[in-house]
């Protein structure tokens, strides 16, 4: 069979076996939340035997209708905007709401670099020949419907659909208010290009109502809803863990450290905290706090303090670097325990000197959100220390915070950084939004 | 450095950097599950770094102090049997809460080949060096603090401490009440073997308190237990599924399906049933219900339900399974909704004709527990779209449902059969209890 008649056959099976009885179907009690769900749940059973032909064919259909709709799109951007600018919103955050037709060209390109990224699902994770003649594979398939729950950016509404697609799930997404229209406009275009390409619209979905109600109801659909990924503040995340009995994959929030030791090379320590703090504050792998050994303060305070005062960094430090700001000049505000704890995402930075590695790695123990932390050291041993000792999702060598990243680590893409250990931990690219199963081919094979 | 001093290196380093500030300390408020869960929390920062040989060490002198221990044991746990007895418990129940000399070896044999098993502990997932130049390695690394809610068997008790500790984890257990005097004996032996091996005695604990209470707070103690793995009845599973904020690995429901299809060998199919309902039928991986395709029924359901009643077991049947009873003089009780949701755990199965290949999906997907699912046939395309759109953690092909197994698939160990899809599906072994940190390796890179 061609690929094409493969799909086609494939679909038709999927819908065939669907109809038999593809989830209890939606009762009079489903409200619009649980309705939705119900709807994600029954197209990805549909996705999940699709061949990557079918995924992919979806995927550039969806490229090709944001290009060729980008006025209805950016229309609607506009009345957000507009609204958020009457609220009184920052420009800052206007910025990252603002859709132009620059923006979605870019949107439609990204979507076509996920098409050309490995197939996650039908991958053998292992297999082998079992002692007694069966045999055994693991195989990668999609996790099945996945919640996004997020913020202001009208772009993850894209991408979190074309990486959720790509791996063969169905998706529900779940934006800011203030981004209501654009997000609309978004899903009806991919929901357009999705069921013009042969596959169920309903792989994509907005959940509906503005109200935290329903968010409650997204995190309660467990069953329906197979995994939650909330990616925006803490208190977002924090929220969604706490009442979720859906699973949930904490992201983002990055309280980054950078530990610079008794052995380290001033300059370089200079160039990779003040690169790390200044170069794109607002993003979670940017670093919050540095950590100096005594053995080095003399030598790098002045520099460091000069470097990240003319980067325009307010450096809140403690009594050294109080005293060091005393004898440049600079105003050095007291850290206090909020410092050690803020994830700034912005021109400021909690430092401190500590008398050791033991004391660099007992702060970050106590104050890290397990995000990233580094080492910068010529000493093999006190970085194998630091990298054994040191319990977070990404652990640096002499290299700085903003490198964990997807696109970085080579994966092409990410839906978001894990700070959890289950299931996933760092950036996440399209193999961890899937789950496996295990296939098991024997010859009429029993037990006992 | 030898492994042993660099062992003993290793855990004066996690000492040392511990006594900084291993974790907020307890305070006053601390409950007793609270103060137990964060006496883990720094056992496990402890564990993590240690070398393969340290935690064997540990699982030898647990091996060796079972055996030395046996009798204190063994009375303990007669203690228990007699109050099960005195509680009226039913003594398929008593036998299984049952230790005995020859059961305490059987436990300490299980806890060395424990030992023999790979570390997972230092695996590299995967690695590579980066476009740039970055080195770049993912790494498993202990969860951390694992809690075990279970019921009556007291050889979990070891079971679960010898694997957690084997892959570098703290272990909060928290057994039935029926097993308290079992379980608190064994866990004395454990802690003093872990102890007089050098390693935190704290790595494995008894949560405090016999009430729902003490479970409940285990639940909420999200932050200082890393995942809690439920082991028992559907019931405990729900609840702590329900009300956890703590990650949850759902286990071992097994609602398990064989279907025979039109091209399955009568004989063989009949073998692989009645096996995988008799031969040990109060394990999750039993099967519960058999779907016949409507074109084998005649010569199918005669032959298997002689073998079933001969097996004593009784079957649930359609309307169909009736009319061959009838035939054959054997009662066959109406199969309700109850009875295709019912994980039986004993001599019971549910039993039904359908159509064709598709019927038998969309009954799956409606009352299966994901769990393993098994098609029987000789028709190479049925058998690949069965795989295809079954989602379960285990899908059979011609062999037994009774194959899903840690043991069976080579893993040595388990601790559990996820049917979850998140962090682990199917059987978990060593690997399923870890997570990972990616360990980037530079020059000095900074970005920007």
């Amino acid at each position: 069979m061609s690929p094409a008649a493969e799909s086609a056959q494939l679909r038709a099976d999927a819908t065939a076996a669907g109809t038999t009885d593809p989830a209890p179907a939606p009762t009079a009690a489903d409200s619009p939340v649980r309705a939705t769900a119900r709807r994600a749940r029954t197209a990805a059973t549909e996705l999940a035997p699709l061949p990557r032909t079918a995924r992919d064919t979806a995927l550039l259909a969806i490229a090709d209708a944001l290009e060729a709709r980008v006025d209805e799109i950016v229309a609607a951007n506009a009345e957000d905007v507009s609204r958020a600018r009457e609220a009184g919103t920052s420009e800052s955050i206007v910025d990252r709401l603002t859709l132009t037709p620059a923006r979605v060209a870019a949107i439609a390109s990204d979507v076509r670099d996920v098409v050309a990224l490995p197939d996650p699902v039908g991958e053998v994770v292992r297999g082998g020949t079992l002692p007694n003649g069966l045999d055994l594979r693991q195989v990668r398939v999609p996790l099945g419907v996945v919640g996004i729950i997020y913020e202001a950016r009208p772009n993850v509404t894209v991408d979190a659909a074309a990486l959720c697609l790509k791996s063969g799930n169905a998706v529900l997404l779940r934006g800011s208010s203030s981004a209501h229209r654009s997000n609309t406009a978004l899903v009806a275009v991919l929901r357009d290009a999705v069921a013009g390409s042969g596959l169920p619209a309903d792989a994509v979905q907005l959940v509906p109502g503005e109200s935290r109600d329903s968010v409650h109801e997204l995190m309660r659909a467990r069953g329906l809803v197979d995994v939650l990924i909330p990616r925006g503040g803490a208190a977002l995340i924090r929220t969604v863990v706490e009442n979720s009995s859906v699973p949930v994959i904490e992201t983002g929030v990055g309280n980054c450290h950078i530990y610079v030791d008794e052995r380290a090379d001033i300059d370089r320590a200079v160039d990779i905290v003040v690169t790390a703090k200044a170069q794109r504050p607002s993003v979670c792998n940017s670093v919050e706090t540095v950590l100096v050994h005594r053995g080095v303060a003399d030598a790098l305070l002045p520099k460091l303090l000069a470097a990240l005062t003319e980067a325009g960094v307010t450096v809140h430090g403690d009594a050294d670097w109080q005293r060091a700001g005393a004898t440049a000049g600079v105003t050095v505000p007291e850290a206090t325990d909020e410092d050690w704890a803020t994830e700034y995402l912005g021109l400021h930075i909690a430092a401190a000197v500590v008398p050791d590695l033991d004391a660099a790695v007992g702060h970050i123990r106590r104050w890290s959100s397990g995000h990233t932390e580094a080492i910068l050291t010529a000493d093999t041993a006190a970085a194998r220390r630091f990298v054994s000792l040191v319990d977070s999702a990404a652990v640096m060598v002499n290299a700085s915070t903003r490198f964990t990243d997807g696109g970085q680590f080579g994966f092409g893409a990410e839906i978001g950084i894990s700070t959890q250990k289950l299931h996933a931990r760092g950036p996440m690219g399209l193999p961890e939004l899937t789950s496996t199963k295990y296939v098991v081919t024997g010859d009429g094979h029993t037990r006992g």
